[in-house]
């Protein structure tokens, strides 16, 4: 067993990953229907004018605003109704000097017409129509291009598209857009005690928990997870995966890998087959995580212990692999609330526990479970800095939540 | 026109909503790969211990705990290594008196050993292996079943699979889950001028913008999206559609209807066909919102503008759609900020705001530009409570980010 390298600090850890993780280049096009949460990868043109025609912004009658400017409370102008367009119609005739068109919201502003007098303003009696107030040029009309003109770019590539972006494709009429491809995170579960999913276990195996957990986090964070089938902890095996990983894909996750032994042949083969950006961080869980580049690709080797691997999983996988699809920061709800239980950490490293929240108190699943029990009642966690050692009951925390 | 039937207020309205939206009952089986961001729908039992048996937590040597209790830093204790048992493998002899086996972590304990002795701690000399400190029995051993017992309950019924409870599913080895179905949500545009996209628009028409709009925050809040064709503002159109949207999906949200003829028409036929629980609602936009029950399915009504129909559906339609597929409340990136322009607002309406965040300070983007512009560069939205009808320049307000 060799010793770990010197363990670098949490944030000098975070910055080499994020100094070693590109946007992603690829894009794709796909259907706006399934735009929603991706990213644009081309500037949109507007290829018309929105409105694409001057139209009525309330109901009421399309008028020549001058044949109003006479109207009042008790003296009302009487023009007379030529015709109704209602939303989708083209009107047929001209607004002639005293005359005037109904028109519902929407609809297309007929000629000669220059503002929409609003129906709570008028009396109707057959074609006569009655007006209480006067009304200036342009009034309730949306002018033709007025919002965009035809030609104009609408959004830049980049842009993360939201419902309300998405709503602004539909606008212009596109039914497909270019976006950026998810970036494909290879999982290689490692470690010889390990045995897949749905099966029967042999006796001193276990299931795989730890590729699951990172497939979900990798999944809900904008990335395509593709998961391989477990490897033996040995050279040629880990070589030829890493290899085939590292070039079909645009990150590589390894999970598992506990014994020094195992976490041995994984440094041999990184150092032989890339470069070693850092094996060992001042934190805890997560000390002997390693991150480097394999085929020019970034590849994190994630603990072996199951929450080990999860709270590493939030401290540095979901930057990572939202940076590389060029989605926004993922924001954690954070609550404060008081510890019910004493905690006791390690000066000279940052610990993250999991915890619960019960009846308003935070509480460790860790120290009074085990592994799976603590994870399945886990809502976040609490990271305690690297130069506290103890934080006592009723003292406010900070939980990162989980969902 | 009619008159709306008398507002209600804000407060009323998510009232009403919360109160006729039931979680969804249907549920389905998938895959684990799927299951992150999916709500359990069945009691999951341990199907298995967990360890499945009993287990080194280091790499060291599995050890009779008594024969180290003489052991110190100066007087070693000499223990003859039998064999070497990797992670997966079974141990083919026992550890007897004096004796031990070279153990590595995750690999099963054998016959005979109660603890492991860390590497740390010892010496080595071919089989002599020297030992400097004393271990108590169960020192560094997971004893089989001690974090989960066979037949005990691991996660229940609501849980929501965050990529730690995912975890938990591998770790009993389960590839299948039973989860509850992503509610199927009927999304109806109405309006005449209304086009679908793709096309070429014919004079007097617009593009479809609002069912996309909402067919992408249906979509990002856990509920599966189904866009009906374009349905013209008439009655037998309208009643036919909807008794279709409801009997087939879990709740309807109809887009589009801007102006008061149609809304009529869709007023009239919901009346006819179900119960109309609130139409008008004391907000700014959004006044003319519906909602209502057709063939025992929630309806919406949603308003015809873009920026309307935006802000309606994260006022109402986020959190009804996630309460019927279960999910946790949707918690929104909230940042409070200066204004940098004079707000106006109008008593008696609650008002939100679509705003841009610009060099730390906030700005309406309605006011300035056309809809399609302010859906495309606003970043969240500021609420403007019934009883202000002024924010001044400067003042901090809280922004709700769409992201």
């Amino acid at each position: 067993m060799r010793p770990l390298k010197s363990l670098i600090s949490l944030g000098e850890a975070k910055e080499l990953v994020r100094a070693n993780i590109s946007p992603i280049e690829k894009t794709e096009e796909i259907g706006i229907d399934m735009a929603v949460d991706r990213v644009l990868a081309e500037e949109v043109i507007s290829s018309l004018d929105i409105p694409p025609y001057s139209r009525a912004a309330m109901d009421g009658y399309a008028v020549r605003a001058e044949d109003t400017f006479k109207a009042g409370k008790y003296k009302p102008v009487h023009l007379r109704c030529l015709d109704n367009v209602h939303a989708g119609e083209v009107p047929t005739v001209p607004v002639e000097e005293g005359c005037c068109i109904q028109i519902a919201t929407g609809a297309m502003i007929p000629e000669g017409a220059d503002a929409v007098m609003k129906v709570e303003n008028t009396e109707r009696e057959e074609d006569d129509i009655m007006m209480f107030t006067p009304v200036y040029p342009g009034a309730y009309v949306s002018k033709m291009g007025e919002d965009v003109k035809e030609g104009a770019p609408v959004l830049s590539p980049g842009a993360y598209l939201v419902p309300s972006r998405v709503g602004v494709l539909a606008a212009i009429g596109r039914d497909r857009v270019k976006v950026y491809s998810r970036p494909r995170v290879s999982i290689v579960p490692t470690g010889d005690e390990v045995a897949p999913l749905g099966g029967e276990l042999r006796k001193g195996q276990v299931f795989d928990i730890n590729s699951h957990t990172l497939q979900s986090m990798i999944r809900e964070n904008g990335c395509e997870p593709v998961l391989h089938p477990i490897v033996k902890d040995e050279w040629d095996s880990l070589s030829s995966v890493l290899k085939e990983a590292a070039t079909s894909s645009d990150m590589v996750v390894l999970s598992g890998g506990s014994s020094a032994g195992e976490r041995d042949v994984l440094e041999d083969v990184i150092n032989e087959m890339g470069e070693m950006i850092f094996h060992g961080v001042q934190i805890k869980p997560g000390k002997p995580t390693i991150f480097a580049k394999v085929e020019g690709k970034p590849l994190f080797g994630m603990p072996g212990y199951p929450t080990s691997c999860l709270t590493n999983g939030y401290i540095f996988l979901v930057d990572a692999v939202r940076s590389m699809a060029r989605l926004p920061k993922r924001e954690f709800k954070v609550v404060e609330l008081p510890l019910g239980k004493r905690l006791m950490s390690q000066l000279g490293r940052d610990m993250f526990l999991t915890v619960a929240i019960r009846d308003g108190e935070v509480f460790p699943v860790f120290k009074e479970s085990g592994t799976i029990t603590s994870m399945a009642y886990a809502d976040g966690w609490v990271m305690i800095p690297t130069n506290v050692d103890m934080i006592d009951k009723g003292v406010e925390v900070k939980v990162t939540i989980f969902q």
